[in-house]
């Protein structure tokens, strides 16, 4: 029964984040923490012995341990279908997720991918292309956007609380770059310093795509243009850890991103403001459970996220998983973006369309819009903070 | 080989849990957070039907989902050895605790039981007799303890960065019993105002324990002595709603635990303040990844949950899955109560002695700990705020 | 012409306040800031010597810069009736607030006065006695009143907007005893720690009437009974520094009233939160631009002093000097109690009669009601916590 | 004898400020706040008859109730040298300003002016010769450098402690525009929203100069170069209402300042973040006694205002008029600023040489940097964003 089997756990195909970074674990945490979904598989390294060790400590069976991303896609292809792999996550360096991704998806596994989406504007068209062609999931783990004050947000701007957009400011700061010692590889993984392989965007691809998503997720706004000026204070690297963009939007509004590393004790502060003719709001990642609504005359108003208020709207409500006063935080949020991936790969499951860009999930899109807010501030800044069209 | 069989996932089995409330879900989360356990059985509603079906739709196999404890119990027994269940978590109405337990400990299995512990002294000592002749685990979920900051303050503590302490204050202040309609079954469960089902501890139960072993766990203080004085506000039912109990201490400090389920607008607002010779803290559950140290004369200081940072104590940085500013709740915390569990009930499985006294996580003790503290309040506002004797 | 006459800046002659303390000059900055009324007078210090040079620093003339607090009573009496002071400023230890109050007011000055009113019950009723038997204004400087957000909080609970009060929750924490070395004079005033002359109430004194005033001026509750207990943690003296205080009031409701001088690092954090049964509300006077109002399933509500929202209250706006956002403070609300007081002055200058019980700066009851709490808490500790009523 | 006479109080004479706002109050309250000054002459409003009622209603003597600053001008230099007013205060329209301080240097008098200082770059170059011209004091109330803490950030940062600085946000943001009823006047003052007398800078001028010289008070940084853009939301004025200006430091560092009067619900607030390659700071002017200070690794620091903190520097302690905890706000960081003029005008009365160059208050330098910012704000959004060489 179709019903029956779309029921049953989804089973994951972990690809990257075997290392010493952080990642990897969250996107099992995440993708677990519903128990709608069971680590099955991985190729967690690219170096293929550690691949294997790293996998069978996470729990892996050491034959569905595998030496490469090509092994497992192949080696699951192999299995039979009810017990093959239904998607890979990628946690791979970013230079390395469009042949990842397009390869999962030719073989018919959905895909959860990190952000940002790849590097460059013609991977990021390769990859819409990919998922176009397949009638596969591809959710892009902009995670922020899982966080149920951030969809109470959205909706009570697409519900025109705040009237007209008229500015928004997000900020994303962090500091720890003052600990990499210069004549020490940063714990961050080696390649993301490195030009050749992550691009030329430092801290603008790590945590400034991050903002420039949460501005597009909230508000809907798409860019007309923008213009960006980027700083490269570290001793030991020549990418920027510290940059800002502004940005001019189709309806009028105006917008401000701005990004650091360098900001010396900030953990992951990433927050947003956004400004409109009837009310205006914010909210910050570090206390994630509150959402500020302030109107001209009116008690600043304290939204919770407690699904058992009047006020919380569907898509808050659908985004908790605990009553109000009782935390939520940093794996639940990222836990909704696979939630609601889920859904729509069990969609695909039985047989039914599926329709991405209604999706609360970052998809494809989301992602290339990353990667041209990402190639328009490196041109910017190449050209002196000098406009650059959408 | 004994370290391989104890590194797979533990085998859970659910004892309630199942109806409206959410504490059943709770457990199953925390439990399995860390791909450490599996829910594989369960008997999660009193009502036969029910518990079979509310398992089910939990996802635990048909076979393995009971109509009662007794059923979970004896069946689980039957099967062999390493197919059978390793503890049971006990998340049904509290008057039932003592009989679960002394049953599952009969049968070897090691508990991780709901808070408060039983309603009554004789249940409590009981349990500790039942515990004391098994070779089991016993932790009680008193999920606070298991912030890392929470941690965080008891090791500062116990490492006398704050000197003699001198006054503890704890508040636990909730609101929704305003919400509650004097003509229909308030959702928390009927049992929870039945004093003959729950014995005469109303929000004193609820959440003045958790205040209560929240100033234990953190101060590692004895009461000599304590009074109390509840009041009942609320129309439909007779048990307390609101309390204070001032407490003296046996090196001469000073508490005053206070809680509340009528402030209007609380959510699950507990916390804790401690005032030393040396210096004070304070934190509050509802922003957990906070904790404030203040001395005399110096800046202010904020300890954040943040593994990297040299100031976190082992007990803090064991507590983390995340780095600092990717803020870690309510399901983390409840976890670390199972993981640190879940590490006591493999050293049994290896053949281990475990030694509960050390144990981080909440054991029998405190559980008979909080048992002393309801009756020794119920007792002191009986005789009109009069002292008991610890 | 009258209303002219008592337009004209009121004349200030100040008693005490020329030490090393801080109030005497908070005193003439606060009875000076709007402009309403000029220091002209003064017997600042005990030692004659000291009085007249401390006099003359503050700006007084010297023919005016009195030995004692005798002298100046005479003087002023002996000058002309349109050059003579019109109120004393007391500022000297406690227990002789009574001498000086009762001889000015006998005198017909008005009189601005310190708290605690005076430290024996028979005191409180011979100032009442001097207060009803004179046509002068006597006001005492629970300057916290003042503040245009407690008196918000004041007022919408007389508008009933939090329904019928179920319990109020009052802590005034310091830390500054820490400071205090055993060996040297605490620099506060040794009279302060004397029981001979300041009698035995402490910390009690110092802030603990402050809360209990705070808890009286906001909810207009009568206490019905209370039971202190206190603690006296210093070396260096034999006071309370550390106490609780439970209440009960007349409509049912409960209080606690906590006041610390030995929490670390704390300066003056005095907050109050008061729950009814359709809201409850907070503030803290270290943020007092701001108050806090809850109710269940409506966003939090956070009221800014801002004299131009529709939100503000009359007695709200009539407190604030200046618009929202532009903070205003310790000094701005004590002068609110002055300028309360100069309207009562105003009046009696006019010949019109004065209705102290409407006013909105504390009077002789509220200073009576003082000091009946801190002899009920003295007995109490004495009675081991046993209830005293009120 | 100098000394004594420069002990006196300082004369005042108040030009503008008779009006519907509030800042001509307020310059009265913090000029009086110490009794250092008193208001002896004004000359309040534009419209004669006006201006000598309110001036009387402000408690000038009818004969100094003047109808214009001229008349004050003339009239006070006909009084006896030691009977005539020693300074002037300037709360008219910013294009006034000008003409009116260059009379009163002219004549000899001190002068406090408000902000912005003018509103052309050749106005500025006459004031800046008209002060060096006289030997008198020009005080420019930037009245936000006058908070105890930005003090402290201030020293703290010439002191290192922050090491190198990289980057500093600034940020105002209010919403009342929103309050304004497009067919009414608003009640800020018809001057405001004419460019024929106010010049072509909205918000810019009001709030944006504020937050540019918070930036420079602070860090002690000199722009090289600036772009800017701004926007004008509102239906019924053509001026700025909202803007961003992104600045480079001749030290490397970068700037961002962002104003707003269309941010809903926002009442004042100013806040500022400095990052350094040692620690970070931040502030925020509605909750002015804290400073925040982060470095990597440590726990967040808050700085109180406390003068009798060890760690509060000589500035900090120096502009406090109350211990910790006791909080200080707008009049008297205000109050600040006046009162450091007032030391340099004593030193001028005795005859000393002021420096201005080292006084913490701001004079026409500052000045004449805010018109420079205006006028290249300006400029670069007229340029669409264009870089502008400082």
């Amino acid at each position: 029964m179709m019903a029956q089997e779309s029921d049953r756990p989804l089973r994951m195909g972990l690809i990257g984040g075997g290392g010493t970074g952080f990642i990897g674990k969250v996107h099992v945490t995440a993708a677990t923490l519903d128990r709608q979904a069971e680590l099955v598989a991985g190729a967690v390294s690219s170096n293929p012995d550690r691949a294997r060790k790293a996998a069978v400590a996470m729990g892996i069976a050491p034959e569905r341990a595998y030496r490469s991303f090509r092994e497992l896609i192949d080696s699951e292809m192999a299995r039979p279908v009810d017990d093959r792999i239904d998607f890979v996550s990628i946690a791979t360096p970013n230079h390395t997720h469009r042949e990842i991704a397009c390869a999962a998806l030719e073989a018919g596994f959905h895909v959860v991918c990190d952000k940002p989406m790849t590097i460059s504007v013609s991977d990021a068209e390769a990859m819409i292309a990919a998922v176009n062609e397949s009638r596969s999931v591809f959710a892009l783990t902009h995670n922020y956007s899982g966080y149920p004050l951030v969809r109470q947000a959205r909706e009570l701007i697409a519900m025109n609380e705040l009237g007209d957009l008229l500015a928004v400011r997000a900020n994303y700061a962090q500091g720890w770059m003052h600990g990499m010692d210069p004549h020490e590889t940063p714990t961050r993984g080696a390649w993301k310093s490195d030009p050749n392989r992550n691009g030329r965007a430092g801290s603008l691809g790590d945590v400034g795509t991050h903002a420039f998503h949460l501005v597009q997720f909230i508000t809907g706004l798409t860019p007309s243009r923008l213009l960006s000026y980027m700083n490269s204070y570290s001793p030991h690297h020549e990418l920027d850890d510290y940059g800002h963009a502004m940005l001019q939007f189709d309806r009028g509004a105006t917008g401000m991103v701005t990004w650091s590393q360098v900001s010396h004790g900030r953990l992951n502060d990433l927050s947003i403001e956004v400004d409109g003719t009837k009310a205006s709001l914010a909210w910050r990642q570090e206390q994630p459970n509150q959402l500020v609504v302030r109107a001209l005359g009116q008690p600043i108003k304290i939204y919770e996220r407690n699904p058992n208020a009047a006020y919380s709207l569907p898509s808050t409500v659908a985004a908790c998983r605990l009553p109000g006063g009782h935390p939520e935080a940093f794996f639940e949020a990222f836990a909704n973006v696979y939630r609601d991936a889920f859904t729509d790969m069990r969609r695909a499951i039985r047989g039914e369309t599926i329709d991405s860009a209604s999706a609360l999930y970052p998809g494809v899109a989301a992602g290339a819009d990353g990667v041209r807010f990402m190639q328009l501030c490196l041109a910017s800044t190449n050209a002196d903070a000098a406009w650059q069209s959408w």
